[in-house]
């Protein structure tokens, strides 16, 4: 796992718009007992995170996220930023995430902060 | 304590530039178990903390840390951005710390990231 990878790995997540591959990106990426926190929502373990993401992608349909710039990081910390907007559209928030990973690569836990608030 | 006065805290710390001034600050504002790691250095503890920032100013003489921009957080999450010059002259390093603080408002820890590595 690179940086690179894990970032990638993250958005993918969110932007899994069937419950089924978010829950595969989860297992596969995320550990059990992750956990999220951001100025306006949280989550723990796959499940709780899985749901957060849910409610988060219905306030946003035909949205996406991508990574915005190189992630970077250093030990089992890594640091992206990331902007979601409509397919073509202008970007309706950007944030920064710092996360920190375990021995096998998975996130561990997640601290996010906004750079644009969504409207 | 808001945000903007543990960042404050934090920078009044790298530039303390007598010991007895930066174990002060250490006492006053991080924890007893405090840890810091960026990709370059990293410190356990107020006296551990505060052997890195010596061997650190040691590098740079007459330069200071400033706060760039404002600091924003959440719960116990606090982030800012910072650079590091000499009086009056071109910016050296700078970069992106992520705290933790403890009930209390102590500093925790810190996770930095550089956005322009010391040449």
């Amino acid at each position: 796992m690179t940086y690179e990878t894990i970032a990638a790995a993250y958005v993918d997540t969110w932007n899994a718009a069937a419950a089924a591959e978010r829950d595969a990106l989860l297992a596969s990426h995320w550990d059990a007992d992750a956990s999220y926190v951001d100025p306006i929502m949280s989550g723990s373990g796959r499940d709780g995170i899985a749901a957060m993401i849910a409610i988060a992608r219905a306030k946003f349909p035909g949205h996406s996220f991508a990574l915005d710039g190189k992630a970077d990081g250093h030990g089992d910390h890594v640091r992206f930023s990331w902007v979601l907007a409509p397919d073509g559209g202008a970007t309706v928030a950007r944030g920064t995430d710092f996360v920190r990973v375990g021995a096998d690569g998975r996130i561990v836990d997640v601290v996010g902060f906004l750079d644009k608030m969504p409207g």
